[in-house]
């Protein structure tokens, strides 16, 4: 049998390298783009910005502007990327039992 | 709160190029090599190679040689690694019920 592209294509969505770890942060609760810097340590601002705009336009995440001088920029899961919840946290589960195992 | 190691490690190991699919086909039953190389089309020999070299080391794969002229080479989810079955069960329904939606 062969692999659905449509799984294909969502495990090379979440695994692109950090996607999985911003979609986890923002399945607690929205981020502003400055927590979620924080959220994910060793990921420069550039590169958050370019997954941030290909989880957007993937349909995952929205993103919402709140008036102020400076206007801060927040994100969230939309209802498709909220549906991602139960495969992250059986990943998490997985990692939890088996991180350090190699057998 | 800070994304766990031990998840984002998960997350880059499966998600890693066609290390999803590979998983997934091995997730129904044992695959020769060669039967791995039409699972997953457009993946190189070599590509297909290292990827099993490295789930292997990984533990979630394991290689069985069959004697034989040539032997036979087969692959096999090891425990830790049919332990990603609900975790790729998961992704793989969310990937048919979203797949081509946007918001």
């Amino acid at each position: 049998m062969r692999v659905s592209p449509d799984f294909h294509e969502a495990v090379e969505l979440i695994g692109k390298r950090w996607t999985g770890a911003i979609v986890w942060a923002l399945s607690e609760r929205s981020h502003y783009f400055a927590e979620l810097t924080h959220v994910v340590p060793g990921l420069s601002d550039r590169l958050l910005s370019r997954r941030l705009r290909e989880l957007e336009s993937e349909g995952v995440v929205e993103r919402n502007v709140h008036a102020g001088t400076p206007p801060r920029v927040s994100y969230a899961l939309t209802e498709k990327g909220r549906a991602l919840r139960p495969a992250i946290r059986e990943l998490r589960a997985w990692a939890q039992r088996w991180n350090g195992t190699h057998s």
